[in-house]
């Protein structure tokens, strides 16, 4: 074929063939030197050359497929195992025998990846690279088993690499560096920073903003965590989140709970690294040594989806018209006197919009059916039997408590659109966090409070899902 | 059984099983929580615990035996593999089964390793640990393949962490803390440190002193290099290491050349990562950059073994009276002269004492045919085709070139029982180091000088081995 | 006398006496013990505690005038010395009796302001309490030779302790505290900075920010200079103040011009106390240092008051109509086009007000005169001789060239209704700064450009002042 | 004259004529530019260059000489003040006349200092000037009183410079530069460092060593303070200073007293300048913070000039024969039993090496007469009515109590011949110190322990001095 496709494909072969070290015979793999800089140094500014993300996909598909385990080999190497089970010898050749086998079954690329994190900044290339793979794979860019197991193979490095051993917890304040303050602000995803002014406050007295760096690029945040210190478990984000500066200065006594209002990753080739469960164990630690007397500890955390959820819900009754399996009789009646008929398209409306915040009237109308509706949303709502909310997953698996869903409690655009404004707060009891985590993973077991239990058991007797 | 030590090995099969964890399945190995801390943190202290080398040894021989792969599942999952092959179907199956195949080739051990690298202090645990387990090996404590394949996991691990992405170079001056000194001292295993002027010395003008450290224990020396500026190729340590200080201050304009006359492993446990290799590239940068114009850099390297195969040869000669196969007739009689007869065994006595330095005489009788017999040691010694001397090995494999053999270099008495008193130059070519690596790892060829080859000749054509 | 402000002076009466320390007697000077810690923080609690600058006029008032110098003991230590010179005795007598009028010479206040200087931030606290003195001789809240004479001792005071072996050079970058770049950015006078993004701009590449600290306090701007890199000298502040973020990275070698483009003090109190002057110094060394080929250095600096200056003489011309003393009659008809009648009044409503750029004739029309008139200004109104314009007087002090005058130069707001939109650079050419500013400073000599002294000429041609 | 003695006189008159900057007059004293940096920098280095001490006494004694107060200037204006006095006019007039003769009794000399303070490094040098200036009056290479009074100004300008508000506290440990270590090694004049390991014991486990740097200079030690953390108050420097390291980690709550047993200036000419004051009240400041609990202050100090104090007795004692005024009846016959005749000879041999400490029966028949005698010396003996020995001066103005004398309390060779063996304890009640400092410094009146005190009886009562 021709024309500048490809060219550019051609292009991509003749560098992979070039950059992608062999690798060396089994005998040979410690007496091996290493491939000159240059070589892997070559795919990295290739790569850094392609401006975009469908040409990086193509380049990482290529390299997948083209450059994984050789399966004849494994074949090979597994029928000598499978032969020495039969004809057993001394434990020495059976080793041996599966040395050469796990040797065989790593991927050549591997070699790369591994080549180019000793070249200086290779470790950040590699993560972003992984955060391009993931975008590539979201955008269906690129697919297929090749391109999962160079992902699964690329994580299992960078887990490596990032480790908890490797990571230091930073403290942002207002005298760190305007770099770090920026970077913060920008990666903050879930209550996203208006201004220098808000960013202030959210490090200033009764805030806490903590963050894991790698200890070979440290004041480069990788996951950022902020935490309200205050004397009861928070409702809403408004109390916290604000835009003037505060005039108080912290007195240590008044702090009896902390609120971790917001967790964002801030270098998506993270994902799936175990960081967020550490951070929040380091910082619970960090606090406890600042402040003796701090006994408890919350998420205050959004519920993306809920509303998308709920929408789907009002679609599916809107169709059959009449039906009503969400409300109450007298919830819905209350209901229509505000939206008029048909109900569920109207309220469709206005619950995307959030328009519905403007009527004292719905608000007050909704309020008893929505909170219902939320506790099943994260309490009842599966996927392969774990909680299908991203959000209380994470908390779940991290061993914390589900524990008490908030009316109004976040009444921002964005808190409208995605989860009516509601807000719920995964409560850390320190002593039972591993027991509810085993159980959570291996049983699948959700722990929440009475409130939630309550509010699910409402929505089991009045809406007939 | 009972006693004692059977109590003791009682107790460690207990912590064996209580500690170790257990191997998830396959389906489960992303969704198990990581063992409550405590659980590995029991077998850190249990091994504290354990004050002699022998019984650590006994707890890490069981661990390599009791807690490694399983042979059964690695036969299954193999089977699996080699059935796809025969029949096979669309890649995502073939690519599975690959993945079981490598899981089940993990030893069960590395688990062990790899949550307690995340405690705090666990990675230089582990460093401790394979220094132990090498020693024990070393000492013939625990043997056989289990252990070989133990040792093995662990320098893999540890090769990823003490990766060089994640070594800081940092140099010693007078200026470090006291306390990175005092290890930098008492690490020095080359030229022993005396007392704190010559180290003042070694960090002083004309004098560099690096070592990498990782980037999570700053401060806390891995290897360390020791060079010399100087304005041509020193021949002898006598000249570099000193016991006052120095009244000169450093002129850059006067140094032509870098001479690494040191180079030590702080950490026992890191034998075998590739440090060394790394360390003196990254000096070489160092340096270039602090004087552009420097152009010469070589080593004034040791030739440890060097007396002791001579006395191996000597001991040969001498069982065979009359023999004399090392020397020519006229240096045979003019050492005849000094140490009357027996010739081999007198001599013997003089080498391995260093007393021969003492005769005017001997000194000016040996000089010719040391150089000589040193040269083919050198040169023309191999184990599996590589460079028997293991220091000729280390540089030869980075590029080095066999420069020069220096008489009279090394007087301390260290120098004249290791080597008869001569050292070596490894001299880096820059240019030409990448090629001569490849050459001397691939074909085993050895590039040398024209001193070293003309010794090698007069060898050949003198002494009659 | 009674009533609240009664009350009040009566308490600070009682205060300076508790707080003031007595002067010891001079034998005993070196013997009595610093007075109780707690004696001069209560003046700094109790002078912390008045909020209104009208309270603390009133205390510094009192304590200038209350607690000065014994002008008994300075007659009396003078008449003694006065007599030694008429009845001549050994050395060590006069010696002696000039150091008891040294002694007596010092005004009691002294001793307070030393011990506050030993306190836990009392430097700091000085220099507030200085600024606040200057403020309110300024409002003229407080008057008289007394406190003149407070004022220059507390100068005296600071210019030992801020002197500029204690001062530190720092630079801002955007990796510095966010608490300094509020600081830089608040104190910012010249050119207020309008957002964090005109900030960043002004740290980043092509930009220098440095700042004067004291030693004892890292990281507290009390001089802030910025700098633009450049190839030409700048004739206009819009191509270097901007709010957007630069795209292009710094090239060393395409930097041959350093223009200093603002200078503003942070710290009140510390007004007459020499650091402009040193700061320069000081940046220009470090630049030289960071770039090797850097040739050109020069301000480029606003013109306060010439705005100011020239309405008043519009005012004495529109006085007397008819009267037209400071355009030609060509460029008096030229503006008339624009203006209509009275031209002054006119034109001193467009010139107050910036209006005039709108009228592109109107600025054609005006280009001419308001050069030349700008020129003498500079040039030919003087305050005791030297240069009338504060700036002017900062940079001819220095050692600095009035080089060029710039149309256009500064189109805001503000550079329109204090300068009517002109700047001028002040050329610093190294080799001359020396003797230019003995020559000024001496013989009140300006130095100046081709261009300056040609529309001086043109000013003593045309207009008739 | 000629000869190269004169020619150097002619050189130095000739510096000093270049280099000392001429006093403008006082209309223009702000109006001066300050003298080109190399006309003081001229000083500098001439001054280095000379080598010899008594070179530099020469140069400073003919710059005191030379370069001094204008004795006419200030007769002139004396009179002008004392005219004023007797026809008196506004205070404006008064003020300024006698700021003039302010102005004229600044001694020329003060302008170059004050010059060379703002040079890089030039306080430093400053520093080192007044300690060679000490250094040459101790020698008495120069005398008079133009260079008491340069040396007066002198220590008053570093007064200022080196106030506690520029002082920063610092601590040694293992982990400090060695730089530093050995510097604080050889500043440490009352116990010498030996080696090594007794230096990381003084820095080790319950021992802390603080110095104070100036906040231009950090890291450079101007005076040391060594602490033992202890238990209770030491009676002896052998508990404290060994040689070998400790075996145990620090815990916190054994701890109840802080020990100062050494306090050592580090820069001579410092001398005067109010420093170890102020470090011990910072150090006691800071050991409160980390042990809240410690409750205990002492110094265990020792009594240079004691034993030169008792031998001078014993010679006048010796003087007449058959005289003892020293002793009872009883002690002298049983220090005779060991001695022999002449006993005051054979005594003053005894305690001037040292040897009596040799004789169990000597040490047993001293221990009682030495105790009294010693607090009458501390006690008793006095210099312009304040304690003759000046550590108990300085620990006295600092309003110690004098609290226990210990016997055997350092049995070196230093603290026999020094002290007898002898040392004292000055104890801090934290709460008293204040009102004790005034009462000594007030009333010359010394605040001892019942101990003290009963031993001062003890010789009033038998002792007949």
């Amino acid at each position: 074929s021709s024309g500048p496709v490809a060219a550019a494909t051609r292009a991509m072969d003749e560098l992979l063939r070039r950059a992608v070290p062999q690798t060396p015979a089994y005998e040979l793999r410690e007496k091996t030197p290493a491939p000159a800089e240059g070589q892997c140094a070559d795919f990295v500014s290739f790569y850094d050359g392609l401006a975009e993300v469908g040409q990086r996909a193509e380049l990482l598909g290529r390299l997948a497929q083209g450059f994984g385990v050789d399966h004849g080999q494994v074949a090979e190497q597994s029928a000598g195992v499978l032969q020495l089970r039969q004809q057993p010898r001394e434990p020495a050749v059976l080793l041996q025998a599966e040395d050469r086998l796990r040797y065989a079954l790593v991927p050549r690329y591997r070699g790369l990846f591994h080549h180019i994190s000793k070249l200086d900044g290779g470790v950040r290339f590699l993560v972003q690279l992984r955060a391009d793979l993931l975008e590539a794979q979201a955008l269906k860019l690129v697919e297929g088993p090749h391109v999962r197991e160079m992902n699964g193979v690329l994580k299992g490095m960078l887990s490596e690499w990032f480790s908890s051993g490797f990571l230091n917890l930073e403290r942002v304040t207002w005298h760190s560096p305007c770099e770090v303050l920026q970077k913060v602000s920008e990666s903050e995803a879930v209550h996203p920073v208006k201004n220098w002014m808000d960013m202030k406050r959210r490090v200033g007295p009764y805030r806490r903003c903590y963050f894991f760096s790698h200890c070979s690029t440290p004041g480069e945040p990788l996951i950022v965590l902020h935490v309200a210190l205050t004397n009861d478990i928070s409702n809403n984000i408004q109390a916290i989140v604000k835009e003037y500066p505060p005039s108080e200065t912290e007195e240590k006594n008044r702090i009896t709970a902390a609120i971790f209002y917001s967790i964002s990753l801030a270098q998506q080739g993270l994902q799936g690294v175990e960081l967020g469960t550490f951070l929040i164990k380091r910082v619970v630690k960090e606090l406890q040594k600042e402040f003796p007397h701090l006994g408890v500890f919350s998420s205050l955390s959004p519920i993306p989806g809920f509303t998308k959820w709920l929408l789907g819900l009002l679609t599916t009754q809107a169709k059959e018209q009449g039906r009503n399996e969400l409300f109450t009789d007298s919830e819905y009646k209350e209901i229509t006197e505000v939206t008029g008929s048909p109900v569920h398209e109207t309220l469709k409306g206005f619950l995307s919009s959030g328009e519905w915040m403007k009527s004292e009237k719905l608000v007050q109308a909704l309020q008893t059916p929505l909170m219902r509706l939320c506790a099943w949303y994260l309490y009842g709502e599966k996927h392969r039997g774990y909680a299908l909310n991203p959000v209380a997953n994470f908390h779940l698996q991290n061993g914390a408590v589900m524990w008490r869903i908030n009316w109004l409690a976040d009444s921002s655009l964005k808190g409208l659109t995605s989860s009516c404004g509601l807000m719920v707060n995964y409560r850390y009891y320190l002593e039972e966090t591993a027991p509810n985590s085993i159980a959570y993973l291996g049983s699948k077991n959700i722990k929440a409070s009475e409130q939630i239990l309550s509010l699910v058991a409402q929505f089991q007797k009045n809406s007939k899902l």
